[in-house]
């Protein structure tokens, strides 16, 4: 609950401040000491950090100043306070996972998505939690709209250090719904790219449908992360990485939307979470959207036919893909690993590389049931999570509206517009693979419509 | 020199040897002992190894020997004294990686392809000497047939310890030739499978058309060790994996073979080397091959000629990849890198991700190219290596010729049939992308008919 000397979270989008960089009238000094501010505030109450090095970020944000005042930053986001999720490697820092069985590790190196951050003048501020292993058990951050309710996961840490300002941007990663979950719980915009869009040698998530992902205080702030990122270190090794142009893609108004209800709308979402999607519907129609659903289109009917399974498809993938390393830290030492990492590891214990590449096979075969839509729509919409976040920090809460595009491989982006019961609730839009830019340019025209 | 003392580098073969461990005529125990005796005597000549756990060898071989005995092997290579490349994850080993930036560093867990070797039974003996990085400066392995030429790397320790019969196979890695051409300089087998597949999580060669390669002391060893990887830990996250039969598959006559000449065979080859594969090409006439060249098949020719830059298009794609990296490694400390990779960092300093996408692109095309060869013969054959291995201890030798099938990310083997002044050779064969069970086949009826 908010205690009477706490305010409202506030998100502080950066790419706007930085206007005022070059004359002097604000510096990345001091939109840091803000930061610094607002994490003696916030931090004692949300444990949104696992370890900081406040000093280091001071330092870069000293430099990035001079840069600014120069005229010459490394790129737009020269100067930004992030997070990293604390499965991603950095050099100055321990990379505990969410684990005591890695308390105190180094890397002794920066993960490319961290070191092309650096590159790009970003400031470090510290690591963000993750629940163990970037799995399902929490570790403890709390929601700020209401600290009796979760953040979400895994990236926990870094959408709550996103949504009160500690920072304005942090990396997160998703293999289910890592990234859409926390950002919709704690009222940020999440922005989950193309599968191997951004390059994730150094982040210990391995799983074939894994991305990094960003979590940002304005859709500019996202998007400009995640291209400075690209631009330096390139997708996965092999891919063409995140497509797009060198700032947020113009707003787009979209011709026509899917609205895909998946299993979630029957099995979990609240009336309050259906209003907001329904009204929000309305309005699109309003606005001359042409919408399809499932009631009007084949396509979008076959897909929502196949994502009836998509949750367990996309646990066994990932089950297969992390049985070696479940069976290995239970060898270390079980008695440091929680009961739901270990029921899992055991439920995948007996996959075999046959099912798994029948499974592979399954997950192929979706994909092109979604591809076939881009002929009927623009994007899908959807809910971002069920509700807005639960009580109770045991759990980080409800996936499956995060599953569709993790299983899809597509990018998907959790937008701010909703509320339920008084917290935050994303609208999700769902783009089609290695078309991100577009994804964005109607997210953008939906913040703005709304 | 090989001195009065030592004997001839002998392999040790390890699947032909299970068959008396049964009747407990020999035991995995035994044969470890041997290896440990190998050890004693080769090691302080050859250095191949970083470090060892003997004590976890010799209790790992205690408990495969009471498997065998109890008729219940984990696998067929239940008990095989093998050896890890130091770029690969071990947990009770450092990692070090071939640079003395990370003397001393723990992962703190086996990579996914170790954890198979151990569910496997294997008896891991320790940690090969890789080159820096498993780039290009070596790191003072010594090639037992004559201690003052190289190993070749970057599998250097791996190759080396397999030829003298310390371990009956080793993990290796390859993104230029860092699996063919030291298994061509040894004498031993070497197998480089299709790119991804094999797993390479915890493995630190994170470029896309490298791959975990097997050195090991026959087809069938090598063959075996991939297996069992991969059907215990698949291929890297979202691939099928190595495909084909629980054992070696059975050695298969091709009706045609096409002859690669590759850019070295003008620049490099040594008289020698181009006797060896000339006179080969002569018996497998004679056995009724057909053999296909550039002077009589227009899509060898079109290969040939996509070939001539393969060199500088793979280190490109590799020095985009790499880029970030060595450039964090420089900021760390640049005294602690060698001159060479000094250079390569600076050279691929400037590369762009655009240049990158387009180098992409161009791989991409080349490897259609190769693919359409499927119509007009069953493999490839060329040489290895241009020569025999070198004498000088500063370089690792000529890579050319292990760049084709890198390049292509397509199965190829080192087959030692040659010899080029007392010297081991390999004869190689590049098979079709996903098709390693093939080119096994071939390579079988290739030693069966030497």
């Amino acid at each position: 609950m908010l205690a009477p000397d706490q305010t409202r979270p506030a998100m502080r989008p950066y790419l706007a401040a930085t206007q005022n960089f070059a004359s002097g009238k604000n510096t990345p000094r001091q939109f840091l000491e803000e930061s610094l501010a607002l994490f003696e505030q916030w931090e004692p109450r949300i444990g949104a950090f696992v370890c900081t090095n406040l000093s280091a970020a001071r330092a870069a944000a000293e430099r990035s100043t001079e840069r600014w005042r120069a005229g010459k930053p490394l790129s737009p986001i020269d100067g930004m306070p992030v997070g990293i999720k604390d499965i991603i490697e950095t050099v100055d820092m321990p990379t505990e996972m969410g684990s005591p069985l890695f308390a105190g590790w180094h890397a002794q190196k920066d993960a490319a998505s961290v070191r092309a951050l650096r590159d790009a003048g970003a400031v470090i501020i510290g690591k963000t939690v993750t629940t163990e292993f970037a799995a399902s058990h929490p570790r403890g951050t709390r929601n700020p709209w209401n600290t009796a309710h979760t953040p979400g996961g895994s990236s926990s840490g870094s959408a709550a250090s996103v949504a009160v300002g500690i920072v304005s941007a942090a990396l997160g990663t998703q293999v289910i719904s890592s990234t859409v979950r926390p950002a919709s719980y704690c009222g940020c915009v999440g922005f989950k790219p193309s599968v191997n869009a951004i390059n994730r040698e150094g982040s210990h998530d391995y799983q074939s449908q894994s991305c990094t992902g960003i979590l940002g205080a304005s859709l500019e702030d996202v998007w400009q992360v995640a291209h400075e990122i690209v631009a330096r270190v390139g997708g996965d090794a092999g891919t063409p990485g995140l497509r797009g142009p060198d700032r947020l893609p113009a707003a787009k108004k979209p011709q026509c939307l899917a609205v895909l209800e998946t299993p979630g709308w029957q099995s979990a979402a609240t009336e309050g979470a259906k209003r907001s999607l329904n009204d929000c519907v309305a309005r699109l129609k309003s606005a001359g959207v042409d919408i399809c659903t499932r009631r009007n289109n084949s396509n979008v009917e076959a897909l929502e036919l196949d994502l009836v399974n998509a949750t367990e498809l996309s646990h066994q993938c990932n089950g297969w893909e992390n049985r070696w390393f479940y069976r290995a830290m239970r060898d270390r030492d079980a008695g440091k690993l929680s009961r739901i990492f270990l029921e899992r590891s055991e439920k995948y214990e007996n996959l075999t590389l046959d099912q798994h590449r029948a499974d592979l096979k399954e997950r192929t075969r979706i994909r092109a049931v979604h591809a076939d839509l881009a002929d009927a729509c623009d994007a899908c919409i959807t809910l971002a999570a069920p509700s807005a976040a639960p009580e109770g920090l045991g759990s980080t809460g409800n996936p499956e509206f995060g599953v569709p595009s993790s299983l899809l491989g597509v990018p998907s982006l959790s937008l701010p517009l909703f509320e339920d019961g008084g917290m935050p609730l994303g609208l999700q839009v769902i783009g089609f693979f290695d078309r991100d830019a577009d994804a964005c340019a109607i997210s953008s025209w939906l913040m703005q419509a709304r």
